[in-house]
């Protein structure tokens, strides 16, 4: 495994992949040891403490595995959440052509704001926003959704205590071993000792018992969830409001997936009144138009949100985008200001509807087995449970006999045992062809 | 001053005109203080230790105060070092084409690679560092050098000790701040307590005097600096690499301004033998090919330097790249193939020449009027020097007497004062008129 040839996959951590399987820290043979010059610059002790996943380059390596031993099989990749569709064409048409405006002294454009055109602003708070109270200006556009976590991360330093759902995207646990609030990972458990894991599995309506919750300063959450497909409900989400006010949090609040969004739950945590007084949230064009490439994203950083101090949060996540970033590209803004006209919003709505087509004929399928099947409906993930099973012998058992990739539920935390990942990001034909395969060899 | 309304100016820290005047750490009335809810959330120490910069803002409240007092007059803006001059198509094509791409079965592209597309990678290695031994795999893609410093920062961690030249580009101190490394500011000297500030002014050539710098871990090194337009030598850069290697330290050294080199100085401090075991390069398309706005970078960590443990930071980087970014715009880096190009890189160079042609036009300018004027020569920035005077009221005289903005030199740290930058960054006209007003002027 070598980092310049590792391919992509957002939804599993890819970052996990590289870590290197040398123990650099143990003793070693002096020769081996001291080749080449070493400066006496410290290795930042938080990058130690990042977990070395053994567990996910099983991945690759299995499916690499795979592919040699079966060397005819056409194996479907549902694994990795990459979208695969074609931006519709007013969209990209409006990127191709900002681009070549560039070529002319009337179309070129040098800097722009690092928050963003405000046009682009103006147009997400009205086209997402519409009835919440949330202005442009409250409204930071990025390059994506895992640049502003870190962002985010580096804004709140080491100092401060944060809550994740068990399962969970692994770049909020990551980011916060970075930047030094996580304290250290329990090999046993598999959990850091400083972070607090909210478990939320279907026992729970995938909703974390927050009677049970210590205090935290962040709360982070994603809905529709990451792995697990799950929506919170407008009550759930009151009640989380409810708790971050009582204990003086603030929750980031995780709305890449908001799109996908079938039935009346919330798009926005900001739909929740008093939100505004505890919530940051991340989101982005990736997975709503197709962008996962072309990178575009925001924050909502609310004027109301305040410190213990009484400090405005936006003021200084404003410095941060100043200071740490310089804005997104204005070609694939001109993208995402296509993608919240009428014509475009309703195209790229298409799309998404092509996804949770997917999703229902993978749902189908793992409910024809007999299967306990979550997500899906609200989301381009189904999330499968299979009792008293490892994910990862179930990861293998799919693997082997269908010859398609799934993501074993543990590598989103301990709470993802028993449970496998399926994307619904892939062509219908693949779909069709996967639920086929299932069905045949499991029934 | 509103953060929703600040105007984009890469090359003075826009940051700093975002710092709200407010002390929010000083006592107010209860009303006041208590007004909506507040978190218990404590803002975050190091965002606290940022300078509030009353010093920065006032440019723009000059200007606009200036226009105000003079509405007739036509002001000419050779303050913030933005590109003007439109991307040669041959570029802005090939993004287009990319764009167009994306709405086809055929072309559509989800995630890339985090660390860029293995073709621009080699392009950059072969093209831009021929002969330096530096490789494909060793260059990370990014949306821009001040990132790729905000990332490099995240990935150092608190526990280093830094030092940069005085004057400089304020991204270093700024991002050194965020991350806890600076100490606290001392008022008086304008200086941070554990940062190391290495004298850069005419009496040394602008380059540091190594044998009176103490050790730090890191050392920022800009070359063609931003802001004394300055190239280290040769020699200097062998003198550079010798230190850090004795030192144990690792030189971070920000190319961004290579191409304007016109002179043997080296572009890359990879030409200096020994450099890849002591040496991470920062560098951008921005200035090279007027991507300011497109947004596209690169940095280059060798996998010869190692920390003091013998651990690869390329290792660390790569993990930081993969958990805090997401790949630069799949559109943008097939711009940057392009600008890499036969034709491309021809074309790119004639704009290079274009604004070098206009710094020969401030400095003769500059010259005629009997000042010492630096830079200009391997920099799109022309250094001014004015013996014994304050650079606040060389901008103010300036402004008031020829409607052209600049930049104090003290914005850019305690060791630009007496200095004013010049920013080549304008079309043609405005160079002509501003040389034309200054010599009637003040001659």
């Amino acid at each position: 495994m070598n980092y310049s040839q590792v391919t992509s996959c957002i939804c599993i951590p890819k970052a996990i992949l590289l870590q290197p399987k040398t123990n650099w820290t143990s003793s070693k043979s002096g020769n081996e040891r001291r080749a080449g010059h070493w400066t006496h610059v410290p290795r930042n002790v938080n990058m130690e403490g990042l977990r070395s996943g053994y567990l996910f380059p099983e991945i690759s390596i299995r499916e690499h595995e795979h592919i040699q031993k079966n060397p005819n099989a056409r194996l479907i990749r549902l694994g990795i959440g990459d979208t695969t569709q074609p931006i519709p064409d007013i969209i990209t048409t409006a990127m191709a052509e900002h681009a070549d405006g560039l070529s002319t002294t009337r179309g070129y454009r040098g800097y722009g704001a690092e928050q963003g055109d405000m046009e682009l602003r103006m147009a997400i708070a009205e086209t997402l926003y519409r009835g919440t109270g949330v202005k442009g200006k409250e409204i930071f556009v990025s390059d994506g959704a895992q640049c502003d976590i870190s962002r985010l991360q580096m804004l709140l330093g080491s100092n401060v205590k944060v809550a994740v759902q068990d399962p969970s995207f692994p770049a909020y646990i990551d980011t916060s071993v970075i930047v030094g609030q996580s304290g250290k990972l329990e090999e046993k458990s598999g959990k850091y000792s400083d972070i607090v894991y909210m478990n939320c599995r279907a026992e729970n309506n995938f909703f974390p018992d927050l009677s049970a919750t210590p205090r935290t300063d962040i709360i982070f959450f994603c809905s529709p969830n990451n792995p697990t497909g799950s929506a919170a409900s407008r009550q759930q989400l009151e009640q989380l409001v409810d708790f971050a006010k009582t204990n003086g949090s603030i929750i980031v609040y995780d709305s890449a997936y908001a799109a996908y969004i079938s039935d009346e739950s919330p798009r926005s945590i900001f739909e929740i009144p008093g939100a505004k007084e505890v919530a940051i949230e991340i989101s982005s064009f990736s997975k709503f138009a197709g962008f996962t490439g072309v990178r575009l994203g925001w924050t909502v950083v609310p004027e109301e949100l305040k410190y213990s101090n009484g400090f405005p949060v936006i003021e200084d996540f404003n410095r941060i985008v100043c200071t740490c970033f310089n804005g997104a590209s204005n070609i694939v803004q001109a993208g995402g200001l296509a993608c919240l006209s009428r014509d475009g919003y309703q195209a790229v709505c298409n799309v998404v509807d092509y996804y949770k087509e997917n999703a229902k004929i993978l749902v189908e399928a793992f409910e024809s087995l007999g299967l306990k099947v979550y997500g899906g409906k609200n989301a381009p993930y189904v999330w499968v449970h299979f009792p008293g099973m490892s994910s990862w012998n179930v990861f293998n058992e799919i693997l082997e006999k269908t010859h398609v990739v799934t993501v074993p539920g543990r590598g989103f935390g301990p709470g993802g045992e028993e449970y496998i990942r399926v994307s619904a990001f892939s062509h219908r034909e693949n779909m069709m062809e996967a639920s086929l395969r299932m069905k045949k060899i499991f029934r």
